[in-house]
């Protein structure tokens, strides 16, 4: 038995997700298949994490055990024979058996990219949330700041998850401007489900002024959902690369 | 009747190009029925040129006749709301009545997009022409020098073109390599069909040692498309914009 890594990157646009949803397929259960037609035997492919329908990976981690004797760095072109253009695996390697996609993560890097021009742009569609509204860059930074560090996210939880605990850290955050593209880099441990997404559309209402930056540590301290800004739309969002000793 | 002016960024993936085809919808069509919806009048956009299936356009320019009084700045709303995602008008303004947007055209400027890493990126996989293998930049560079200038690019025009002269002139060309990605920058007053795409193919055909810089000289003399390189595919190509006085 041998475990395989794989680092992975894919355009979200046409999945549910990494997991299949009721009525469409996942991310996961599409590489599931490739190795499936590969090495002839059904696995478990493990993720470092869930990403939302439309979401985007350039570093995604995901690893398997397998009896094959394919070497490690190989199934990057086994399997990407197999893959459709839009999720490919970048990287393959054996690792030691207990080595666990997620378990085993140190941190995780996440950008959201912010489209602020006045018109949307076809060309970046899929890939940014356009906000038309002008932004207060400034005060996004400051209100950034209130984010980091160790806290309870229970205001930034997407409904209907289940969790032990909403305590979550983020190891630090940068917003980059680069003419009308706004980049938010997040890094952390781990991210509570659509963490990221509500975090960015409360930067957003602080930005065009419907949240006062000074707010935002009340709404933190609330741990009520309905206090902080709506859910950013998925497609600004890529999982940009896990961490592991 | 008023003359405008659009100015149009496109995503190209899922058309048949600027013209519509038996059996696949050209972008050109796709605005012409916004501006029926829009003014209630059937008109005849005219485009700077075409664009290939799957290539892609920053600043493709069009106009057309109306006799509506919706202002000229005011198109670009009133289309977009009847435009797909993937095609926007992102500047309109009412023009002289003689503004032609082929005639009246003194440059344009396209760009095509190599990734040449070892393996393909679903993120830019519609965006970009995947080269694997490695290529010799300062060959190419040597080489596009051949093309610059007033020729008969014969050898570079795609089959089944009927044209009064095969004779163009490139302004200005550049090679730009930003890690993994080379771009290459036309920039002329008009293109035969297909010869940005096969001077690109020419190109990467020097790059990898197929053909050699000196040789390119020849074929160019030789007016014979057979002696040129392959068509580089036309993801990579973008119609970046166009210049009037």
């Amino acid at each position: 038995m041998r475990n395989i890594k794989l680092v992975i990157e894919y355009d979200g646009t046409a999945y549910s997700g990494w997991q299949s949803q009721d009525n469409s397929v996942g991310i996961q259960e599409i590489i599931e298949k490739a190795i499936r037609k590969t090495t002839g035997e059904k696995v478990k492919l493990i993720g470092s994490g869930r990403t939302d329908a439309k979401v985007h990976a350039k570093g995604q981690v995901a690893n398997f055990f397998t009896n094959s004797n394919i070497p490690g760095d190989r199934f990057v072109y086994a399997l990407n024979i197999k893959l459709p253009y839009d999720i490919q695996i970048i990287e393959s390697e054996e690792v030691d058996l207990d080595f666990h996609s997620r378990f085993s993560a140190k941190r995780k890097r996440y950008r959201y990219v912010i489209y602020n021009g006045k018109i949307l742009r076809p060309l970046y569609r899929n890939f940014s949330y356009h906000v038309g509204r002008t932004l207060d860059i400034e005060e996004m930074k400051k209100t950034m700041d209130y984010f980091i560090g160790e806290k309870d996210f229970e205001s930034f939880m997407g409904r209907k998850s289940i969790v032990h605990t909403t305590v979550r850290e983020i190891y630090d955050m940068e917003i980059i401007q680069n003419d009308e593209f706004i980049e938010i880099v997040f890094e952390g441990k781990s991210f509570l489900k659509n963490m990221i997404r509500i975090i960015v559309g409360t930067l957003v209402f602080v930005g065009i002024g419907r949240i006062k930056s000074e707010d935002v540590e009340k709404i933190i301290k609330a741990r009520k959902r309905s206090l902080a800004g709506p859910t950013a739309p998925p497609q600004g969002l890529f999982l940009e690369k896990v961490y592991y000793d």
